[in-house]
């Protein structure tokens, strides 16, 4: 009998990115999304979508280079959080215990093999809004703020690694991450692969980098409800100057509804409409794209961008200029 | 430390219902829903949504009465489905194990304190769509109708039961749902309970049974992507003939957008937007609705009509001529 | 050969409103709604869709009581002006020329069969936006606002009249409306009115006075682009306490998808999906509705709220006040 | 004084257009767009939407070609009808009357400069539906089908001109029709119109023919009521087969919501949601679209496809060929 699925990871909990422009790049999340501020500290301000039930989802801190600084997955217990400890310990891939951060106790901190820093916790404060931000309904963290894009939830991230097949084996292997769906090359090499800890179908994308870099990060992704406020969105981001990468159209993998734009430090930003489409098989097959289905382009046939398989944060000048 | 969540069942596989008018009942279901059939045996038609994984997700078979003949949930695992039996076998709620049906393979069979039966199973075969049905996306189990509703899902269902808080312990208890959100009455009862075993924000409902009887059930609910669509089927159902109960409106507990009809059986059919809202919190906190919160109405203000008191399958007429 | 209809009316212009609580109502008006203020003058604030290419369509004064002061319509000439006043001239319904307002030309006052006032211009100022509110595409008047719930233009109004008819027949008469949708008791009165001058299927009703009072109104609607749109607005007058009288549903006349809120000063206020549903048949025969019909409700079969029949601006109260 | 305009075109009534494969076009419009049959005569098949108020909007005939035969009109009275027709007569663009056809009565026939025919006429047929397809409420034509993309109206056409400027003032001249919108390029050629006899935005558009040939169409459009119907139909167009050539995506002319496909003949098909902008305004300034802004692409950013240059019907090769 095949052995049972880890199951130890609940869901993705938060991002900190970095913004070479963090007054601007707060104006978006805020202004232009609709997040709300729920701390500030430092160089970082923490933002929230008005359905997170956590104190925060998105960590913006200044820096020099945008770009995304860890990614945080809560477990689904104390004990979960343990037994992925000891496995990762070891492992040669584990950083170490963090006494947490505003919103959230203890992580332990880990990368991939791509060198994406990671942190895993348990302990997390719920939101608990002030007067002014509380909702009509109590089973609604927060408010429904009626301005700019009033963004749901974040959804997904999506990062570059040159090597999907041994990031795949490790999300597997120590995190029990399952495989959706993928990429795979007329040659047999892996180049893209979407991973699940949820019902959702997935909770986070890796995509080839084809640059030789390492580390670097391709979009974050908001929730919205329907098609309709996409659509929407991008008749605001229209109005506010922001620079439409591609869409919105539907993906064939996954089939969700997208809409790419960067945020003012040049980070790609993906709003979709995440939840229509659920997995609910717990021996979900994953499907397999290969490169002529790819080159189809999009669901309804729109082609695939070139800055897709090359913009990324930092940039490739940003690589470049660091390396030398 | 907390004991860790029982996480065996998977998600709600399939319903089994009856109707006095099974014909009638067919050509709602095929016609006015959207969905399609995947095999016919004896009295008994088997039928699907599009984006239902498994062979089917609604067993409709002609009976005397309508009514729902049992309900189905699949396990994480064949080790989950054991550890369930297990835990089931000599609890008093047990009936055993059945040989399983077309398209699922052994299931093991009881009821809950209600008297309502339960199956649960882990073999099931996974729809392949005939050549005129097959999805133009690889990722899809089937062919987007473009008929009628084109209901996606089988989202969930709601029974009647006489003692709500007994069924919510074993629910807990012997299969590991997660209470939601609950009615809790003035006077301490419990009087309704929304369960989840997934990131859907509940996989079914039971409410007060107001008439001192056992085993009726309230209604099955298919899931639609946007509330714009549930609108849409409004306007079919309106086309149609089908009686409207209530709505389209949104919900104050759990938030979804609904609509009510009667099947032509007489059998309530909720048409919903589930999927916009998730939980993702693995410690999520039961919402409590009082008696003075319920006297607000729906959500936006609607007011509960007083059939969804007392409508059931069977009718209360019938359960008196049973009885007689 | 029939004689060819009056086409000398363009399109309804603005209201003119009356608060008693004015600041209450500015704040819903701009902040829940999404309108803005084009001017201020004395007691009233100009305000305005961001669709509406006039310089406001709402103007909003401060007043002992809620009520409609004055509904403006624009010719689509000044020769058509000419004409209709020629028409009015004498007619016992006419006021006389007024010098006009803050943002359009001389205009000509008139009062229909109940008394409400009336006034038609044909100069106007186009909206010329500040630079803050330049929209991105330049075929629009205004940016999108992305705040509230975005109301696009002014779409209709409802007076209450105590007779239907010769309301009917002065607006066909002297105005050149075409009813297009009218309620008709088994007695022969006529109980409800949709006329005219546009494509739209209606630029304005008015249902029957049942109290014996003369000049009150009902509501005025605003267009958005979906009834997904009008939703949201639902959530969104949830967050902000607007109470909400009726809806969201469709309406069997027309078919227009509605919500009715009051606003703080206590008008009802309409949203509703105008616009889908255009008239474009020049020789249009009006449906008549039948008491019968209109017992079975509205399209979906939601009942009529019993306040829909009493509720007005001025109150019934206010009514007898200033009476006594 | 200003003239006053000519208002004597009520609205666009029908097209007529050959399939060189009608058996597959009527496939399309009826199983795909959702169209119902109201006649058959010879080689013709007179087809309609649901909400059409006239007996058909689409005659679809056999032939060696894929092309656009005919638009015809329907002015606002007989004697508007008899004002355009003496206006007409002997300009060098009249062709004569015509006995009318199935669902019509007498036409009189002209070509525009570009040699597309045209016709007017005012005596029409009102859609009289069979007991089955009824609607349920009685201000509607006909049942909702809800059957592939139900498509509610035919919207508006779009003819190919090697000279747009000489076209517009055949319009403006000789029917009235008003200008919203066009294309100027930087040598001062007009290169696209956009013209309106209603509170639409526009009933018909006219592009650069750019290949030196005469009489070619681009495409029909039909109405839905809302972006999320659109996105829907680009997922039946893509479970069936249909190219889709662009799209969806936002219009920066018209702002209209866009779908381009090929109907089997090859025919350009547009799904729009026209209808939420309206152009109120009698005194409508056309809006003037540059050479360099047009280079920016469509509302958000989406360049224009090659083929949409080149690509009409007939074909650039069948031009050719008939020449030869």
């Amino acid at each position: 009998m095949v052995p049972e699925p880890i199951t130890d990871i609940a869901h993705l909990g938060h991002l900190e990115i970095t913004s070479k422009v963090p007054e601007k790049s707060l104006w978006f999340f805020t202004e232009v999304l609709g997040m709300t501020v729920s701390a500030q500290s430092g160089d970082s301000v923490y933002l929230r979508c008005w359905d997170d039930y956590e104190h925060h989802t998105l960590k913006l801190t200044a820096g020099k280079r945008t770009g995304m600084r860890h990614m945080a997955f809560r477990t689904r217990s104390p004990q979960a959080l343990e037994r992925r400890v000891a496995a990762l310990k070891g492992s040669g891939f584990d950083i170490g215990w963090t006494d947490g951060d505003v919103g959230h106790g203890p992580a332990f901190a880990f990368h991939d093999p791509d060198g994406h820093r990671i942190e895993i916790y348990y302990e997390t404060e719920w939101y608990q809004a002030p007067p002014e931000l509380r909702p009509a309904l109590k089973n609604q963290a927060q408010r429904f703020p009626a301005r700019g894009a009033n963004v749901r939830r974040l959804d997904h991230l999506n990062c570059l690694a040159a090597d999907i097949k041994a990031n795949r084996e490790f999300f597997e292997t120590y995190l029990g991450f399952r495989l959706t769906e993928q990429i795979v090359l007329d040659d047999g090499r892996e180049a893209g692969m979407w991973m699940t800890c949820t019902n959702k179908t997935y909770d986070f994308a890796y995509t080839l980098e084809a640059h030789g870099h390492k580390g670097r990060f391709h979009h974050l992704t908001f929730a919205l409800d329907s098609r309709e406020e996409i659509l929407r969105a991008a008749d605001i981001y229209l109005e506010n100057g922001v620079h439409i990468e591609t869409g919105p159209h539907k993906h064939a993998i996954q089939q969700t509804f997208f809409l790419y734009a960067y945020e003012p430090g040049g980070m790609r930003v993906e709003l979709a409409n995440a939840g229509a489409r659920l997995i609910l098989a717990p021996d979900w097959k994953p499907i397999v794209w290969t490169e002529a289905e790819r080159r189809k382009g999009q669901a309804w046939g729109l082609k695939t961008i070139e800055s897709f398989h090359t913009h990324g944060s930092p940039t490739l000048e940003e690589m470049l200029e660091d390396i030398a």
